[in-house]
C-alpha cells in the first residue's frame, strides 16, 4: 500500500441467515489486513446495493489515502483492479502540465500541457494578484479559471488515452503559493507584500469536490516552505532528493524568478529572488517563448550563424536557450567583450542602429540582437548566479564542493549547458555534474502519487529548509555587479571558458591569416 | 478534549518579517499541544484572511472530531469560546426528537420533537420500505423527507434558544437501520427480508454536507449490530451502560417492535421481535397515541373509573399506558379473568355488544374497551414478556437474577410500573428495580456528543452483542401462549399480583356486604 491509491478485487460470499453481516462489514472484513483505518465514502456507500447485486458479490474496491485513513471511493462490478490511475499536476503560472499515470506500473500514460487560463486576467502573476486584491469576485474568477485549466488538461488526457480520468484514485497538485492560493480561493497578495506571510501553505489532502474538481478521490496539495518557496519547490526537492545525499548539491529552479536550495542530508539553505523576464526570452526585442519558429540553438562558425528552430520553421525570434547560445558564441568569438559590449570591427553583421542609438547583431535576416538586450540578459544571469554564489558563501563553501547542480524548469531542459557555463550563468564545473532536472515539480508530484512514504517525509524536509532573505545579505549587490561580466569579473573561476575563448580567437587569427 | 467539539480562543501575534509564518501555521502552532492530528477544513481556510484581519489576530477556532483528526471547521473574530453547541438526534420512525446541548456545561438547552415526514409515504415503516423498493426516486423522496424533519427540528431549536444551530460543532444521530438507510439514501428492504443482511451498519463520521445537512461539522451516525438492533439500541446501551455492570441487567426498548439486551460486563445476549401495534395504543378500537384527550391513567374504585387524560381534556380515546392501567384494574377487581375474558356479572358497565358479538366495558361515556382489544393486547404483552423469559432461559438465569430492568422508549416513560407488573408485562420484581430509561437513544446520542471515549468503546460493545433469532428458539411459541394469561399461566412467578388481587376481591366482598 505504498501509493496514494489502490484497488482490491473481492470475491465476497453473499449473505445467508447464518452470516448476515452487512455488505459494508463483508467488505471491511475482507480488507482487515490493512493496518490503517478504512472508511466508506458516502458515494461508495450509495453504490453498495447496485454494485454488489449486479456483480454477484464479486467487486473491485477503490481505496484512496486521505491523509489519515483509506477512503473507499468507488465500487465496480467484476475485477477492474488492473485499471488504476492517478493524476500529477504541475500548476504553473503560464502552463498547467499534467500527467496521467498507471499507478500499478508507475508509468506515465500521457502528458498534456495546457494554458493557464488565469492569463486572461494578467500575463504576469503580479497583475493577477492586483486584479484579485480586495475583490472576492475577481478572486473567484481566478479560482474558476484555474479549475478550467485543470479540467481542460483532464479532458486532453482522456482524449489521448480513452481513460475515464475522473475515476482516478489519486491526484497530486504542486504549484507555487500564488497558484495554490488561487486554486483554493485565498488572497495571494501577502506572498509579494511585506511581511510576506501567506495565508496557508500547509494544505495537504482535501476532497476533490471541495476544490471544485470532478473526482471522487482526495487531492493532495503539496505543502510549501515560505512565500517564494512554494509547493513546486517542495515537489522538486522530492524529485531530485538532495536532502538525502551525503555530498553538497544545488537545486535551482530559474525562470522569471529563481528558487534555489543548497545542501545535503545535514542542512538545506534556500533563497529566492527575481531574475527578471530576460531568461525566459522576454525583455529581449526579438525574444519569444520556445514556440514555433523560435531559435533554440546557435553556432557561430567562420563568421556565419548556424541556427536551429522549433519545428525547423524559418526563424521568427529567439527563446531563452537560443539567447544563451548566441551570447556564448558572440563572446567566444570576440564579437562582444566581457562587459557585454559589441566589438563592431569583428563582423559586418554588427551594425549601429540609428533609431535605437546602439549596436546590434543580425543573427538572422531581419532579426537583431541589441546591446541593451545583452545588458538585460546579463543582469538576469548575474542575479541567478549570484544567488548560488551567496548561498555557498553563507555556508563557507565554494562551487567545487558541489557534487551535482540540478537545473529545474523549462529553461534548464533546453539550455546548452556549455553555453550557460560560457556566459557565467552556470558555474564552471564538469558538465556531467550539471543535471537538467526538467519539470521537477511535476516529477515530484508523480513520485508523491506513487509513494505516500514521501509525503510523510515532507514535514521534516520543510523543517530542514532555512530560508535566507537575499535582501538581508550585505554583499549581494556587490557580488551581482561582479557577476554581470561574461563569464564573471573573477575569470579564475571560469578556467574552461577562458581556454575555449583563447582557442577560438587563435583559430580566427589562423583563418584570417590564411 | 473529551467532547466531539471544542473551541480555542487564540491571541495570535501578527506576522513580521522576522516571523513570517503563514496564518495557517500560526494557528496550528498554537494548537500544537493537541496530540491528535489537526487540519483546516476548506471553509476555515477560506475564512483565514477576513477573520484574522478583522479580529486583529484575536480569533476563536472551532474544532470538530471527524473520527481520526480534529477538523478546524470555523473561525470567528474575538473570543466566542463560551458558545459551544451540539445536536443530539433520535431519528425515530414516528417522531424525530432533537436536543440542543451546551457542550461546555453538558446541559440540554432545548429539546424538540417533530413529525418524521417519511410518514407522508407510509405510517408503518414497512409501507415506506415497499414504497422505496427498487425505486431510486422514491428512495430519494424519503431521504429528502428525513432531512426535512431534521431541518425542522433545527429550526425549532433555533427559535427556542436564539442560537444559530447550523454553527453547532458536533451532531450525533441515532436511529434504527431503516431510518439510517433512508437518511443516507440506501435501500432498507434487506432489513426485513431474509437473509436480513443490511447494506451498511457501521456508518460513523460523515461530513454534514455529504448527508445534505447545513452544518460545517462532521455528523456521527451511531453504528448498529444487526438488522433489528440498530444504532438506537447501541445508543441506548451507551446510555444505560449495562455492558459495564457487574450484575445482570435487562435493557428493553418496546413499541410495535421490541429490542432486548440482557447481560453485564461479561456478555450481552440480544433479541428483537414484533410485539404488534397494541402496546402503542393501536389495534384497540378506541386506542390512540398519547395526544390531547387520551386516557393515560385509570383507577377502578367502588365500581367507578377514575381517569386522567392528556391536557386534562374530556376523554376521546385511550393510549398505551391507559390500556395497561385499565387492564390491570379490570383484572384486579375481577371484571376480567386471567384469560382476558370479561366477567359480565361484576358490573353493569360490562355489556354485550350485539354488533360486534362480544362483551365490552364502558370506561367513559361512549368509549368502549372490547374483549377482542384485550386479546390483541395480551398477545403483544405476551410477545414482549416472552422475549425476556427466553433470553434469560438461554443464559440459565431467572428474573430474580436481574439487578435492574431498564424500560426504554415512550411506552416505558408513561406506563404505570405496578400495572405493567399486574398484567404480566413486566416481571414481578421490586418496583425500584424497574427503571424507566426514557428516550435512551436520544440520551445516548447526547452522551456520545459529550464524550468521544464512548465512541471508542462502540466496536467492543458491538462485538459483545450476541444476537439470538427468536424464530430459532424451539419453545418460543409455547412460552408465548403461556404468557398471554394475566399475569401469566405460572402464577407463582407473580406473587405480588396474586396478593393484590386477593386483597381487592376481599375489599369488594366487604363493600358488597356492608
Amino acid at each position: 500500500m505504498t501509493g496514494l491509491c489502490h484497488k482490491k478485487y473481492l470475491k465476497l460470499t453473499p449473505p445467508t441467515e447464518e452470516d448476515s453481516r452487512s455488505a459494508q462489514v463483508r467488505i471491511l472484513d475482507e480488507l482487515s489486513d490493512i493496518t490503517d483505518p478504512v472508511q466508506f465514502s458516502m458515494k461508495a456507500l450509495r453504490q453498495l446495493s447496485s454494485v454488489c447485486v449486479n456483480a454477484d458479490w464479486e467487486i473491485t474496491v477503490s481505496l484512496s489515502w486521505d491523509g489519515c485513513k483509506w477512503l473507499i471511493t468507488n465500487l465496480e462490478t467484476g475485477d477492474t483492479s488492473s485499471n488504476l490511475y492517478g493524476l500529477a499536476v504541475d500548476l504553473g503560472s503560464t502552463t498547467v502540465v499534467m500527467q496521467l499515470l498507471d499507478c500499478i506500473s508507475g508509468k506515465v500514460l500521457a502528458q498534456t500541457s495546457v494554458r493557464n487560463h488565469q492569463r486572461d486576467k494578467g500575463l504576469e502573476i503580479l497583475s493577477r494578484i492586483f486584479f484579485s486584491k480586495d475583490n472576492p469576485e475577481h478572486l473567484e474568477e481566478l479560482r474558476q479559471l484555474t479549475l478550467k485549466s485543470i479540467l481542460e488538461g483532464m479532458e486532453n488526457l482522456k482524449k489521448h488515452t480513452g481513460i475515464e480520468v475522473h475515476q482516478c484514485g489519486a491526484m497530486v497538485i504542486s504549484g507555487n503559493n500564488a497558484m495554490i492560493h488561487f486554486l483554493v480561493g485565498l488572497d495571494p497578495f501577502p506572498i509579494f507584500s511585506s511581511p510576506y506571510a501567506v495565508w496557508a501553505d500547509q494544505l495537504g489532502f482535501y476532497p476533490a469536490q471541495e476544490l471544485g474538481l470532478p473526482l471522487s478521490c482526495p487531492v493532495y496539495l503539496v505543502p510549501a516552505r515560505a512565500n517564494y518557496l512554494g509547493g513546486d519547490i517542495t515537489s522538486g526537492l522530492i524529485d531530485v532528493n538532495i536532502q538525502e545525499k551525503e555530498q553538497i548539491q544545488v537545486f535551482f529552479d530559474v525562470g522569471t524568478n529563481g528558487e534555489l536550495v543548497i545542501g545535503n542530508k545535514d542542512f538545506l539553505l534556500c533563497g529566492a529572488g527575481a531574475a527578471g523576464p530576460a531568461l525566459e526570452g522576454e525583455a529581449v526585442r526579438t525574444g519569444m517563448r520556445a514556440t514555433a519558429g523560435a531559435v533554440t540553438d546557435v553556432k557561430l562558425q567562420k563568421g556565419a550563424f548556424l541556427l536551429s528552430t522549433v519545428d525547423n520553421l524559418p526563424p521568427v525570434g529567439i527563446c531563452g536557450s537560443g539567447i544563451v547560445d548566441l551570447l556564448a558564441e558572440l563572446y567566444l568569438n570576440g564579437w562582444v567583450d566581457n562587459k557585454g559590449h559589441f566589438v563592431p570591427d569583428m563582423s559586418e553583421k554588427i551594425a549601429w542602429q540609428p533609431k535605437e542609438q546602439e549596436y546590434a547583431v543580425c543573427y538572422s535576416p531581419g532579426l537583431w540582437f541589441y546591446e541593451s538586450d545583452i545588458q538585460e540578459f546579463l543582469k538576469a544571469k548575474a542575479a541567478a548566479s549570484t544567488m548560488v554564489e551567496i548561498l555557498l558563501q553563507q555556508m563557507g563553501l565554494c562551487i567545487q564542493d558541489v557534487e551535482t547542480f540540478y537545473m529545474a524548469g523549462a529553461f534548464g531542459v533546453h539550455i546548452n549547458k556549455k553555453s550557460a557555463v560560457t556566459i557565467g550563468m552556470y558555474p564552471d564545473i564538469p558538465l556531467e555534474r550539471i543535471q537538467q532536472a526538467g519539470n521537477s515539480s511535476l516529477n515530484g508530484a508523480a513520485k508523491l502519487l506513487l509513494n505516500r512514504n514521501l509525503i510523510d517525509k515532507i514535514p521534516k524536509l520543510l523543517s530542514m529548509m532555512t530560508y535566507l532573505q537575499f535582501g538581508a545579505v550585505e554583499n549581494f549587490l556587490h557580488e551581482m555587479v561582479a557577476a554581470t561580466a561574461i563569464p564573471h569579473t573573477n575569470l579564475e573561476n571560469y578556467p574552461s571558458v577562458e581556454a575555449e575563448r583563447k582557442k577560438r580567437m587563435e583559430e580566427q587569427k589562423f583563418t584570417a591569416s590564411t
